[in-house]
């Protein structure tokens, strides 16, 4: 399988884009999907744009930085990942048209992002979860970010965070010390060196993980920006655990973020006089959010999510084991990210194409199969198993 | 206000027939309700009676110490309330026809009452609150315990509770301390001393409070009876707040048996490492307990049965301060048990039906609106303002 990879002129056009209005920019965004990025960072050069993009536009118009952003991108090991390319992941957020009619401005998809580190960005927000929380964590608080992350990481889930001290700190390096895939998702350019005690793990999440930003190189952290940050971090994954809040506190808005993403919420309880658990409870008792107990409660959780989303019976916590011969066979031929029609498994798995019909249904009441719009795939916390069996304990 | 009081035949009836079958004896009730107490007295004692009353009362028919459990009580500075004295408490448990259809046999109401204390029991069961939990309490949880139920009872809201060791003895202890009504209700006759531990608190509640059972004098405690003794705690008070327990926990069943009852269910959070907590966060996780942080949430969710009840409004959660006039008018339009369409808000409020849409959603992130099947219904935390404002600090 080749990769797909975007046009430089695409990729040229996206580096524009992304400096040109400040995120979440949604009238920008519309533009571009009516356009699509190359003409419609000519037309906004030239500002032949409606009214809408022209005042999103307008303070930065004329500046076109973005070569040089890539460049510096280059020789800061960065690259921006563009929705063209293969790596972009499959979007959670809200579809495009109900965030227009619901008028969620806040929550636009990025038009590009800005990433450091060796993994794959489709592939870390596989099953990933976002494990926040406040700055000024307790040890109680801190300890079980850590416990939750490196749980999470060892069952091959990547924990995304915002790398700020407290909780996230704690959740990176969780997950670090699993030797998983953790993501720190900045409110400033990758550059921007923030929060200044958290260099030295921002250099280690990306030598494993990924650090990701809207921002072009340059940008200084801002209020603002760690807001605009957080439906990043709830838009890409399957569910935010809070761990520690106050109760006016960013991990709150974050899972506010993800709840209206349809996303699921968790917050871990506390003893009742701690302030720090005092967001966390409160999300609880208003049913914002999902008490979890236990890392065994936060896959729960997060698997119930997906079955849900789904319609349908729950998630793959199972493993392929009990499948007969030709399930497996079936199963075997189906992919992650292209779906596939019943003759193509037929053709891919010797099964015959009545069999083939009657097997797609029962992998997809397994979770082990999804019917997508290009046809069946396989479902994302499952993946192909040989029929020579192994891996007994799922996954 | 002449003081109600049952005859004395009536009263002579109920002790026998509450020695008769051992609670909870739904056929027996079920006789009783039918043909009065003093005739199914008589037909008890004669065997004159259903297959399903004989069952229950075979054992003891022929035993008839009815004067002598009344003159031991008296000995004892006791009584035996039943339902024809004032004092009998306007019953919360299921209506009695609900009992018998459902097939909730273990919630039939008590025959009677064996009290000792000078408190009346209608009084003390107005806006009375169970506090109860693990006998293998942590310091965590007997100081929650105390430090809530001294908060109720310096609210005038008597604390009923099983008076075991652990947290159910910290209840008593804390509502003693605040100098309030706290009742004790117990698995065996009130003669029993039981928990050995407990005879001097068990003394000091009945000073100022009381001491409930439906056992008469002399019958030892036994693990069923708990649990029978479970329901009377749970259907005596408007809620019952589960401070710390295991997973398997008696304060568990007392806490299931006040669901059934319709009678409102919390439990306190603990720090996720504990496993007296471990009962309590499966119960929030489950949506089978609401999280109560303080004694404040208490408050406010057995509040808010009150006026789920009686079909009022709570009392707003989070103001409408912050909103613009636009959204307050629409917001105004609102009503709390119907829905309506944007474009009857936009005919009741004034405000033109492209704004109505876009505020509604708006609202809706604030937690003011819903969308409800039949349109949009104001949330029923929130409660309609004046643009002209006031209570700003919600209440």
């Amino acid at each position: 399988m080749t990769e797909r990879r975007a046009d430089p002129e695409i990729r040229l056009a996206r580096s524009y884009l992304l400096r040109v209005a400040e995120p979440p920019a949604m009238a920008l965004t519309a533009f571009i999907r009516v356009y699509g990025p190359v003409r419609a960072a000519r037309l906004v050069r030239e500002g032949e744009c409606p009214e809408a993009v022209l005042a999103e536009t307008s303070a930065r118009r004329t500046l076109d930085r973005a070569k040089s952003d890539l460049a510096e991108a280059e020789r800061n090991g960065a690259r921006l990942v563009v929705p063209e390319d293969g790596e972009w992941p499959a979007w959670p957020l809200l579809p495009f048209d109900q965030v227009t009619q619901r008028g969620l401005r806040g929550f636009a998809p990025p038009i590009a992002l800005w990433v450091r580190g060796d993994a794959r960005l489709d592939e870390a927000v596989m099953s990933a979860v976002a494990v926040v929380g406040a700055r000024a964590a307790t040890g109680y608080g801190e300890h079980t970010a850590t416990e939750i992350a490196y749980g999470l990481a060892q069952r091959q889930m990547p924990v995304f965070s915002g790398a700020a001290y407290g909780i996230d700190g704690a959740a990176h390096r969780g997950a670090l010390a699993a030797g998983g895939v953790t993501a720190a998702v900045l409110g400033c350019g990758l550059d921007a060196g923030y929060p200044a005690g958290h260099a030295g793990l921002l250099k280690k999440i990306a030598e494993t993980g990924l650090v990701i930003s809207e921002y072009p190189f340059g940008t200084p952290p801002a209020r603002h920006r760690f807001l605009v940050r957080n439906r990043l971090i709830a838009g890409l994954t399957e569910g935010t655990v809070v761990v520690e809040a106050g109760v006016r506190s960013g991990a709150r808005n974050t899972a506010t973020t993800a709840g209206v993403l349809g996303k699921v919420v968790m917050a871990v309880p506390g003893p009742i006089g701690s302030s720090m658990s005092a967001g966390c409870h409160q999300m609880i008792r208003e049913s914002a959010a999902t008490l979890v107990g236990s890392l065994a409660d936060v896959i729960e959780t997060v698997g119930k999510l997906d079955s849900s989303l789904a319609g349908r019976t729950p998630r793959p916590r199972r493993s392929t084991d009990g499948l007969g011969e030709e399930a497996m066979r079936v199963h075997g031929a189906l992919e992650l990210r292209a779906g596939r029609s019943a003759e193509q498994i037929t053709t891919e798995s010797g099964v015959p194409i009545h069999r083939v019909r009657a097997v797609l249904p029962e992998l997809e009441l397994d979770g082990l199969a999804t019917r997508a719009e290009d046809g069946w795939r396989l479902t994302s916390r499952s993946r192909p198993v040989t029929p020579a069996g192994g891996g007994h304990q799922g996954q």
